[in-house]
């Protein structure tokens, strides 16, 4: 069997690209130089770099061509990685990549997103060798800041383009949306993601005298439930129904004889385009309101819901991916956010491709290496496609 | 206005020692000093002092007398007190005692329960100089872990009591009792208290995910809801209706964007002699079980109810009070555990009776001084009615 070492100068491009920059501890909002990385690769191509950081927060917009005479496509993501946990528990070193015997690149961010990264650089370098003087525009937009706060990132791109009055037609964000296998899915829209933080007032007192004391657990329980067993909506062709979520709840001293003062909720709702954040906080206030309870919420609504309907983006990536695996992917909207929805206010049609996120945010993050080959090919042909 | 020191002089014996065993800083399980002053006093009485200290904690049996030719009355009480919190928010220090112009007698202990020992130490010097040769013994049960853990104090001390076969015919908890003034409520019972640490175990998962998490919470509050709203018992003559309380609640990572995959509970119950520790469980166990919760529990049994009837001992005290405060006292079970309820395993005739407990366990703990000299005459004309 051939170790790690005499199969690494069979390596194509696109992997040691993938290799070069899953070395680089790159923890949010740490950049580590992979930017500096791609964007030497860009200039090489005669892209325009324009560094937009902001803070601590590495931030990459890169252009090639012309918007008068053609489409402009953007291919998007983030350098930054989610920490690694204890790294005595990973059967490889985390920054330490690897592509083992068996075929896996091993390596955090392999799949979530440095593998897309590198699969869309080279796409990208094959593309221009063939077309140097493609129609339209080429761009690359990069952060460090995905995986955390999402405030100085794509965001804060997003706030300039917007600025600029910017027209993009498409955009490609290299996020794992695989599931089985390489290209089964593509994500062509995101649910939207609001938070609340509740608060429930109670008399703390003494589990002895309860007549003296109003324990806000109590008072909240059937709420509560009531909450979880709410239908929110049906969702519809493209998304799954709202769905409402606990995530944290605590209430209590940590002594077993006081009855405590106040109970605190966290909470999310994912939803579809069939409800939006208002409407979703009037009703969960009316049923707090209907059971009596003296509280108060804090809000934060982490993003609108976007869709992209079926359309000339889809189907060039459709097309690309089916000739590549044979099989015809599935859209769907499911799963997490991404900077996508930042990306998806300036208009463009938006989706998100990239390998299998079965082992994303775990220790032993690992993709199918082909698999990265796989996708630059099937960028590739979606540039044929789409930049003509 | 005298100053403290100006009126000094005049403080009755009561007092003074109630100060002095004040001043003693005794937080669980640190006795300083206290049972050792209080020992001096009763082996210049002729009492027979055994100590029977267990690891950190000093516990003191004190008897006097013949069990021969009449019957045993036990006088027991604790002489640690609980924490002071922040000492800079108290008006006087814990540990400096006084009584100030307006009569109050202030410091930690003040009325749990190193006042009610005052009284009992002067109450029975002042039975013994009249009848040096009374029938049957005199006995003191001591402990400095009340408060505490209460294993290795008054449980302990009972437990040898028990080896011997001790019978106990009477015994008088100074305990604070009274609720608006001195006498008006005597203890003639305690509740039983069962503790649960309830756990329920889901799958925990990606909030963007829940078909593939369970999330225990959403499982769990309808069951909660149940438990809260469950008829227990409806009490009887001696003892409120059984209660359900939850003190803490805890579920969470602490992100918002994780489904917790447990959720612990911890409640107490208090309970009346129409339900027992078993049975309550099992109501517990079916309703947790018929929600179809994959649940364990720590129950810990803190205390079975006692109950003393009226009878010689409610009534020699109850004609005490009467007399001297012109007011017929209220037998009650309400409120806290006590040691009270090992010493009821033992078979004596139980109440408690001290001063008013509306500061207790709080900051500037206070009672009036002139009830200590009250409760040390009513012990008094106790004893002059039971020990003849």
């Amino acid at each position: 069997m051939p170790t790690t070492e005499t199969v690494a100068h069979s390596h194509s491009a696109t992997l040691q690209l993938a290799l070069a920059l899953l070395e680089r501890r790159s923890l949010t909002p740490d950049d580590a130089g992979c930017q500096t990385l791609i964007g030497e690769r860009l200039a090489a191509l005669d892209f325009e770099l324009e560094w937009l950081d902001r803070g601590d927060v590495r931030n990459l917009w890169a252009v090639r061509g012309d918007a008068a005479n053609g489409p402009t496509l953007v291919l998007a993501g983030h350098t930054d990685v989610v920490p690694v946990g204890a790294e005595a528990l990973w059967h490889t070193p985390p920054f330490a990549p690897r592509i083992d015997a068996d075929g896996w690149l091993r390596g955090r961010g392999a799949a979530d997103m440095k593998g897309g990264l590198a699969a869309m650089v080279t796409a990208v370098e094959r593309f221009i060798a063939r077309h140097p003087d493609h129609p339209g525009r080429l761009a690359f937009l990069l952060t460090s800041d995905e995986e955390g706060p999402a405030i100085d990132g794509t965001r804060a791109v997003v706030d300039i383009l917007h600025q600029r009055r910017e027209r993009l037609d498409y955009c490609i964000v290299g996020e794992p949306s695989s599931e089985s296998q390489f290209g089964d899915v593509i994500k062509n829209g995101r649910r939207g993601s609001l938070n609340g933080v509740l608060r429930v007032q109670g008399v703390q007192g003494h589990v002895a005298y309860p007549q003296r004391a109003r324990n806000p657990v109590h008072q909240a329980l059937a709420a509560l439930d009531e909450l979880v067993r709410q239908h929110w909506d049906s969702g519809n062709d493209f998304f799954p129904p709202t769905s409402f979520q606990i995530s944290n709840l605590h209430a209590g001293t940590g002594a077993n004889n006081v009855i405590p003062g106040e109970l605190e909720v966290t909470f999310n709702l994912r939803f579809s385009t069939e409800s939006d954040a208002d409407t979703l906080k009037s009703r969960i206030e009316a049923v707090l309101a209907a059971h009596g309870l003296d509280y108060a919420i804090d809000w934060q609504l982490s993003g609108e819901p976007f869709l992209t309907r079926p359309g000339e983006l889809t189907e060039a990536v459709t097309t690309a991916l089916e000739r590549l695996t044979g099989q015809r992917p599935t859209l769907s909207t499911g799963g997490g956010t991404s900077d996508a929805r930042f990306i998806a206010t300036l208009g463009p049609q938006v989706i998100e491709l990239g390998p299998c996120n079965a082992t994303i945010h775990q220790r032993d993050e690992r993709i199918r290496a082909g698999d990265l080959d796989l996708m630059s090919e099937a960028l590739e042909f979606t540039l044929d496609q789409l930049m003509r």
